[in-house]
């Protein structure tokens, strides 16, 4: 037994709607000593992640569900405190899948290490060179696969995957169209990020109208984070031979019974693919991806924003921000180092 | 002026539901002398699919509804009777996308030219060497993309598309489930066609339990004519990875206002992919894809059933039959030649 006491914010019951603390309430429980071969982290930041709301329900067709009385699954970035591998010393820096808690112990197979001395700003491995940077990166180059000249819309054009995805078809040649939720987030697009046009989603009334004034050419490539009317808008806005890359629906995610798109037809009408794909389908390739990201990062030809709220206490209203909009770039919860 | 006088079938009004004889009167008008360059066919053979119910809608979205007062686009087959043309002469046999009429005046580049001499029945022109098998072919090979040991599961397997998609696939080594709506056609399905398993779906009660039972790998490509709740039951049989060739969703075409698949987020779960096609996609590889059908079809490695109702007088009645699945194989109207 160390000494060291884990808060850990754990699904007591499954959550219809918005998740609150009756669904995820904490506990303070004893750090063990690592069993052979694992490791316990110190947690330095936790990725605040639309998926995180999906695994919180209880379909065993999604994504698989937390367990109930499990503490919240989530990507973690910390210092090693405790080592029984000799992979890992205490000092070392690693990023996994832990949870919403102080302390994640996991096998050290489970851990990827991190090289402080490069100088990047670890939180960075959260996001843009992270799991949201790389879905980007895979999402839109091998599931959209947009040419030159092409159009691109792209839904939550401001958050940690959308932002990236537009920035990188903008380098790929495309004319580039962001859907955002708010003047100030449009701005970001289109005066820092250089899209070619941004619709603010929650002003511009009929979906369907603005979709087609931004895109007078019809729209190639959509790559869809929200789902729900503004998919089924896209749908018939669609050229011959799009691809939509079905990233997420952060739209449905807190509506029981979300019905599906109505507009699906046009997939036969006009010969479209709707791929689903998670980061996860290119884990083989996260070294490419990760090179290709810090290069443009570093070069300054992605731009990124993230939004950092300390304190383990706030993860759950931190959370929730996902789902009405308010956030700005990746979201991350720190935990400072004491 | 010619002295032949063409009946037809046109479309008055816009079907909700089922079209009947109110929507599709027919006329006597009398047939033209050809203009520069165009060519009268006199029918002998008009196909029925699926698709021509959502040429009788308004939605310009679709693929382009016919105009009101115009004649019910369908693929016909005739023989040449006038021809302003120096490519066509009287007596020569073509296809063309023609209309339920007894008389087809096209432009004699929209008409292709068949070979009576090779012997084959003209009538597999409009299906196993036509639209219907170029569909199959095309759509479960470079859509469906099936590999060999893999689960391919057909709906409307026993019709013009469907059976030949299974045959093919069985010929590429996968394991093959249908599904067709009677035990007649389950039987042919299983013991001509050599299905490894077939599914009765009026009668095998919760979609879902089926198919899994049929499949118990799991589905790895979804060949769909029917959309509706069998898309739905399947999405949750999908594996990772899977392919779904959308056809058509022969059971929405009669519904207004069908739902969308409430399973799609499975799209995401499995990483699947969900692409619509027509066989219009793969037109300058018409010439590959009715040469390997041909050889299949006179080897014995592809059956197929048509029916064949005579009298231009039926098509309507007729055409239904393709809804409640009581016709057998390709439905095709016979105009026997006077």
């Amino acid at each position: 037994m160390t000494d060291l006491i884990n808060r850990q914010y754990y699904l007591a019951s499954r959550p219809v709607g918005k998740p609150d603390a009756s669904h995820v309430p904490y506990r303070d429980v004893a750090v063990s000593e690592p069993a052979p071969g694992e490791v316990v982290l110190r947690n330095l930041y936790i990725s605040l992640d639309p998926a995180i709301r999906g695994w919180m329900g209880d379909d065993p067709n999604y994504i698989e569900p937390i367990a109930l009385g499990n503490a919240v699954r989530s990507s973690v970035l910390g210092r090693v405190v405790a080592s029984n591998s000799p992979d890992f010393a205490p000092g070392d820096v690693a990023m996994t899948m832990g949870a919403w808690e102080r302390y994640t112990t996991v096998p050290a197979a489970a851990l990827n290490k991190l090289d402080e001395s490069a100088g990047i700003p670890l939180s960075l491995f959260l996001g843009v060179l992270g799991p949201t940077g790389l879905t980007a990166y895979f999402g839109l180059l091998d599931v959209g696969r947009p040419k030159a000249g092409e159009t691109v819309l792209v839904s939550a054009a401001a958050g940690a995957v959308g932002s990236v995805v537009g920035q990188i078809a903008k380098m790929r040649g495309c004319r580039v169209v962001g859907m955002a939720g708010s003047d100030d987030k449009c701005r970001w697009l289109r005066d820092v990020l250089g899209f070619d046009a941004v619709i603010n989603y929650k002003t511009c009334g009929d979906y369907g109208a603005a979709i087609r004034g931004a895109c007078p050419a019809g729209v190639d490539v959509y790559f869809d984070n929200v789902g729900g009317e503004i998919l089924d808008a896209t749908l018939l806005c669609l050229n011959k031979f799009a691809r939509v890359a079905v990233c997420g629906w952060i739209s449905t995610y807190n509506v029981p019974d979300a019905p599906g798109p109505k507009n699906l037809w046009q997939l036969v009408a006009e010969s479209v693919t709707l791929q689903g794909f998670t980061v996860l389908d290119y884990l083989e390739r996260f070294g490419e991806g990760i090179a290709q990201l810090a290069q443009w990062v570093m070069a300054g030809d992605i731009s990124y924003r993230e939004e950092i709220v300390d304190g383990l206490d706030n993860v759950l209203p931190t959370f929730l921000r996902l789902f009405d909009g308010s956030n700005q770039g990746k979201l991350i919860i720190r935990l400072p180092e004491d």
